[in-house]
C-alpha cells in the first residue's frame, strides 16, 4: 500500500499548481483537481480558469483561488506567475484541443512543467515544434493518457514486457460510448459541442477523443510498434461533421496484427475501453469498466483472475496502489496516478536526484504518437481505406 | 415450451436419415446426431460413415446401423438406399470440407434432402453450380450455421427486424478459439490436420472454419447486406500454410459499418463467438458461450438482460426453447433447432403441406454467401488488403 | 469426448424403458425422456402417462408408444409388462411426490429398475420401507437428483475428495427462483398447483421442491455428513400454506458449518442453484445457470476458472461430457449424465460385469437422505427455529 | 455531477480536522485523509496519530503537520486544541475499537464534532453513555459505515422507500474475505493482530469487523428493523479466539426475514460485501466489489442494470457521484461521501442554516445498533444458536 506515499518527508513542500481552463461547466479540470488532491502532492494556486473572463473570476473564486492568482488569460499567468517567489511550478491544461499548442508553447517556454490534457495538439507540425521546445527547456511535460496509470494495466504491461505471453501475435483494442449516438451537440451541451466541432477539436472526432486513448493503450501495453493502419471513419450522428464511429486495422512492426474500434454511437456502452493481448504463449484482458482485475490466460491452463493488490499482483502494480484488493479503485485513482508519477519526477528535478526508473507517465512522445495516429486514420479514411504508414 | 414438440402426432414417422462422414475420431458428426435425436424427428438408419471402408464398417456397428445399410461409399449408398422402400429421406454430411460438393450433388441429384455442414463448397463456382442442381430437384437444402439455431439469437433478429433498434449502424463480431496457437496439426491430431490442409478445408483457414460462422450470424442477426470487405489474414503457427487470425472491415448497402475478427490463435478463448448490434436506437449484444442471454441496451434506459424462455422473450425464441429460464440450453440444443426446424419444413413436403414461414433455417443460398465471403476475405489479403466488392 | 460413448458395442440392445407420469401438461416427464434419448442408451416401449386415462391415452398417441402399451394404470402397467417377452427393463417416475411411493414400490416388487424424480418420496416411513424393498429386490434406484451430473459439479466433488481445498470448513449452497412471487397456483397453473398443495407435494413447499436439490448438491461436492440443522421456513405467497422461503444453518460432523437458503419468492432469480465451499487451502464456487464454468481459488493465488472440457479439468467431467470447452453444455445434458450413468449400471447388471467403480448417480440413500432433510427443516421451524438433529 | 461542489462558495473555510490514530502501519486512517481531502472540504491541521509518542510525532512529520499540533496524546490535543482560535471543529477516531470510546467521550465533552470508525464502541453500555453525551453537547457525530456511502446503495435505499419493490420479503446478505485463512496473526500483521485480539476488538471478531457493515447496509437499504436473530459463529483459524466465521439467521418486524454471512476464512474472496433485497414485486442485488453497478429486477420483466449516473440512476446517487457512468468510482469515492455529507451538515451548523434534510451519513444511532448485533449474535451463539431478541 502506498497509501499517502508520494507525499513523503516533504509534505510541507506541495508542488504548486496552476491550471488553464476547467472553469464551471467543464469537465475534465475538475478530474484533474481531484486527481492532483488525492496523494496530497500538490497545491492549486493558479488559475486562467476559462476563456471568458466574469466565468473565468467565478470559477477562480468557487475554487477558493487567491483572487490576484485568478487570471483572466493564460498569458498573463504566465507572465505574473514567472515574476512570484512562489510561483507555480507546473501547469494542468484542460482546455479544449485547439487551445493545447498555444498554452503549452507559453508555459514551456516559461520553464513550467505541463500536465496536458489529450490528444496533445491537433496536427503533427504543432507536435514537433512543442517537442522541440520542451527538449529546449528541458521541462518535464506529461500528456494524461490517463488509462495507463491504472494499476492492471501497468501490471498488463509488465507481463508482456517479460515474456509471459511470448512474442505478441494480435492486439484488439476498443473504447465505445453511447452519449453522441442523438444529435447531442444541436442541444447546446458543451461537451458535446466543441468535440464536434473541427475547428476545436482538429480533424478527428471520436478517433481523437477516445481513439487515441485506445491506441495509446494498445501501443502502452503490447510495446508493439505500429507501422502501418487502415481506417474505416463514420459521421452517423444526423448533420455531424466529425466522425463518431472508428475502425481500424493496424500492423505492427514484426508482424503482429490488431483492430481498433472507437464508437460514440454504440447504445449501452458508457465507457468500455477494452483492451485484448495474445501472444505466443499466452493472453491477457483488461476492461476499463472493471479496472482492477486482469485476465491473464496462459495457453493450456486455466483462466486467471488477477486483482489489483491481491495474489500475483506485481510490485509495478502495487507502487501505484492505495487500498487493499476487494476495494475498489476507480478512475479518479486512476488518473492521480499520473500525477503522483508526475510529481515524484518534479521532486527529483527539485533536488537534483537523478530520476527513479520506475516512474512512468505518458510523455510528449507519446502525445505526439497519439497526434499521427489521428492524422493517419484521417488520411486512410479520406483515401477510402487505403492503408496509410505510421 | 415446445418439449417433444417437433414429434407431433406423426411421430411413428420419423424422418429417415443417413449420413456421410462422421465415423469414429470424427467430431461433428457425432454433433449431428445427437441434434437428430434431440427432438425425436429423426431415425438415424444409414450412413457412409468414413472414407476408409474398414473404419466405416466398425463406426456403423458401433451406432447400431444395420449392417446391410452402413455403406463404404456414399455413391453406393445414394444408389441402394433410393431403391429401398424405407430408403432414406434426408442425408447429413459431416466430411471434411472438400467433399461436401461431390457428396451433396450426388444426393441432391437423388432428390435426397441434404442437411450440410458449414462451408458449402469450397469454390463460388461449385456453389453455383450446386444450388442450380437444388433448385432444379426442388428438394430442401439446410447447412448447418448452427449458432442461428440458438433461441437468443432468433430474439435478436426478431427484435432487429422490428426496429427495436432503428436503423443499424455498427456491426462488431468476432470469432476467438486458441485450440490451434501451438501446432497441433504436426502432432497428427486428426481435426486439425485436416481443417489446416487447403487441399481438405479450401483456401480458407480459420475464415472458413469460424469466420464463416461469425458472418453469418452476423447477417442473420442484422439484417444487413454486405457489400465490400477489406481483410487481412495471417498464419502465426509454425509452418502453418493456412490463415489462422483475420481481420476485415466490413461495409454494409444502407452505410452501416462492421468489424469481423476471427482466431484460432487467441489464447484463453475457447469458442467465443460474440455479436454485437447497434442501431439509431438501442443495441444488442449476445456472446455463444452464455447462449440464454441476450442483452438489450435501449439508448437512455437501463440496460435489460433478456432471457431464454424468461419474460421479454418472444415466441420466436420460444418455438425453439424446450426448457424454462434459468435451466440452461447450450450448443447441441441450438443445434437440434436446426434439425428440428428442417424436420418442419420436410414434413410439410410429405403431406404437400404449405411451408411453415416461421420455419427458418440456413438454406443453401447462406451457404453460398459464406463462400463468397471466404473468397472475398482470402482475394482480399492476398492484395494486401484492398477493399473487395462482395 | 464421450459422444455416443454411452451406447457402445450393444447399441442394437437399448434399455427398455416405462414411464410413469409426464403426460401432456406435464413438464419434468419431457425432460426425462430428452435425458434418455441424448446418449441413445434407451428406448420409451411403456407408459401410464397420466392418472387421467383419457389423457394417458392421447399422450401415449403423441410420443408414438405403442397403444397396447400405452397404460391408463401403473399398477396394470407393472403388471402386464413383466409378462412381456421384451417388457420393460426400467421405469422413469414422474408423477407429483405423492405418488412416488406407491409406484416405486409397486415396480421394485417386480424387478423393474427404477429412475425416480425427487423428492424421493414424502415420509422418512416411506422412505425406509421402500429402502428395504430396493435391498430386498436387488434392483438398481436413481433418484435424479439432476444437478449432480453436472461435469463440473463432478470436478469439484473430485477436487474436494483428493484434498485440493484442504479440511471444508464453510459451505455455502443456495438455490431461488421467483416463479411464486405472486400466487401462480391461484391461477390454476399445474405445476403451481401440485408443489403448492401438501396433498401432493408433502410437508415441504420449497423446502423439498428446490431446497432438497440444494442440500443434496451440498453433501454431494462437500461430502460432509451434516449433524443438525436450525430452519425459519415463510409462506410469503398470498394464501400459499406450504414454504416458498427457506432459511437453514447447517453444522457438519467435523465442526463445519454451512448456510441453506432456497426460495421461489425471490424475483429476478430464475433457476439460481449456486454452490460455494471453502476449507483450509481454497475454495470452489459453481453456479448451475453457468453450469460449465467452476472457480477454484486456492489461498494465495489468482482465482482459477475451471472449464468443462478445459485445461485443469478431470477425466471425472470428461466422462460425462460431449462436446469441446466453449460449446456450453446445459441441464438436459447434466440430467442426461444420469441416466447415462444408470444406464451404464443397468448394463453392468445385464452381463453380470462387475459394477464400474467410477459411475455415480444418486440412489436411494440420497433420496432418504434428502427426505430426512425436508422432514427436520419442517420440524425445526414449525419449534420457532430450534436446532433439531438429522 | 457534483465535482468539487461540496466545497461551494466557502472554499477558502475547510473545516479543520484533528484525527487519532492512524500513524505508521495503521490502515484505515489513511482511508478517511484521503475521504477528507477528496472533495476538498477538510483540512489536516492535529492529529494524536498514535499511542506510541515516537510515532506519533513521526507520524505527524510525514504527513506535514505542525509540530505543535501533532500531539503524544489524544486528551492533551483535546484540550489544546479547544483553547486554539483556530482549533479542531471535527475529530477523526481511526483507533482499534477499545479506545473508540474513551476518545470519543472526551471529543464530545470538548464540544468537536466525531468522525469514528466502526463498530462504535465495545458495549451497549458505552454506547448508551456516548449516544447520552452526544445528545447533550449537540455536536455532530458520525459512524464510518462508509459503504451506506456508494452511490448506488443509496438508489439502492431511494427504490426501496419509494415502494418499487413492493413490501420487502426477504433480505441476503454477506460479507467474505479471506485474508485470516491461515493465522496471520502469529506472524505479527498489525491489522491482524488487534483485529483478533478480544481486548483490542471486543466481544466480536468477523462480526465486529465486517458483520456489522453487512447488517448496518441490510437495514439501511431495506428500511427494516430487525426484531430477533439466531447466530452461530465460529472460530476456524489455528489457536484464534474470535470468531471468523459469522452465520446469522434475522427476523425483521413485519415478517421478513434475513440471512447474514460474515467470514474471513474464505479463500477467493477479497472484499466480497454483497445485499440482496426481495419484495412483493422485485428485486435489487449490489455487489461492493462492482459498486457502480446495481441490478434491479423487476417481477415479470427482464433484468435492468442501472448504473452510477448513467439511465435510470436517481438524483440521491447523483447528488454522491462524480465523474460519469463508466468512469467506476470506489471504495474512497464511497468513503469520501460520508465525509463529504458530514461536512455539509457542519457547514449548516457553523451558519445556523437548517439542515439538508437530503444530508446522509451513519449516526450515533447506527453505531449503537450495530453494536446492539455484535452483542446480540455473541450471545446468540454462546447459548448454542438460540434465537435472541434485539
Amino acid at each position: 500500500m502506498t497509501i499517502d506515499g508520494s507525499k513523503g518527508a516533504d509534505a510541507q513542500t506541495r508542488i504548486r499548481l496552476g491550471m488553464v481552463g476547467g472553469g464551471q461547466g467543464a469537465f475534465i479540470g475538475a478530474v484533474h483537481r481531484i486527481a492532483a488532491r488525492m496523494d496530497d502532492a500538490y497545491e492549486l494556486v493558479a488559475g486562467a480558469l476559462s476563456s471568458d473572463p466574469d466565468r473565468a473570476k467565478a470559477s477562480g473564486a468557487q475554487l477558493g483561488l487567491d483572487p490576484r492568482r485568478s487570471y483572466a488569460d493564460y498569458a498573463e499567468m504566465a507572465k505574473r506567475e514567472r515574476r512570484l517567489k512562489d510561483g507555480i511550478e507546473a501547469v494542468s491544461i484542460v482546455t479544449p484541443n485547439h487551445m493545447h499548442f498555444p498554452v503549452a508553447r507559453t508555459f514551456v517556454k516559461a520553464g513550467v512543467h505541463v500536465i496536458c490534457d489529450k490528444p496533445l495538439v491537433t496536427t503533427s507540425r504543432e507536435a514537433r515544434e512543442l517537442a522541440r521546445l520542451v527538449e529546449k527547456a528541458g521541462t518535464i511535460f506529461a500528456v494524461t493518457y490517463n488509462y495507463s496509470g491504472y494499476p492492471m494495466v501497468r501490471q498488463a504491461r509488465e507481463m508482456v514486457a517479460s515474456g509471459d505471453l511470448g512474442a505478441i501475435r494480435v492486439v484488439q483494442v476498443e473504447y465505445s460510448q453511447d452519449w453522441l449516438t442523438e444529435s447531442l451537440e444541436a442541444t447546446g451541451q458543451k461537451q458535446a459541442a466543441w468535440r464536434t466541432d473541427p475547428a476545436k477539436s482538429g480533424a478527428g472526432g471520436a478517433v481523437g477523443d477516445i481513439g487515441t486513448h485506445a491506441y495509446q493503450l494498445a501501443c502502452f501495453v503490447s510495446g508493439l510498434t505500429p507501422s502501418e493502419l487502415c481506417a474505416d471513419l463514420s459521421s452517423f450522428g444526423a448533420g455531424r461533421v466529425l466522425d463518431d464511429n472508428v475502425h481500424v486495422l493496424l500492423r505492427f512492426e514484426g508482424g503482429a496484427r490488431g483492430m481498433l474500434w472507437a464508437s460514440q454511437v454504440a447504445p449501452g456502452n458508457e465507457n468500455a475501453l477494452k483492451l485484448r493481448v495474445y501472444g505466443e504463449r499466452g493472453g491477457l484482458e483488461w476492461c476499463q469498466e472493471e479496472p482492477n482485475r486482469l485476465w491473464y490466460t496462459p495457453f493450456g491452463e486455466p483462466k486467471r483472475l488477477i486483482t489489483r493488490g491481491g495474489s500475483g499482483s506485481a510490485p509495478v502494480a502495487a507502487r501505484v496502489t492505495r487500498v487493499p484488493p476487494g476495494h475498489p479503485e476507480g478512475y479518479l485513482e486512476g488518473f492521480a496516478n499520473i500525477y503522483s508519477e508526475v510529481a515524484r519526477a518534479i521532486r527529483a528535478r527539485r533536488t537534483g536526484a537523478a530520476a527513479d526508473p520506475d516512474v512512468t507517465f505518458p510523455t510528449i512522445t507519446d502525445g505526439a504518437a497519439g497526434v499521427a495516429f489521428i492524422e493517419a486514420a484521417v488520411t486512410s479514411s479520406q483515401r477510402g481505406g487505403r492503408w496509410v504508414g505510421l
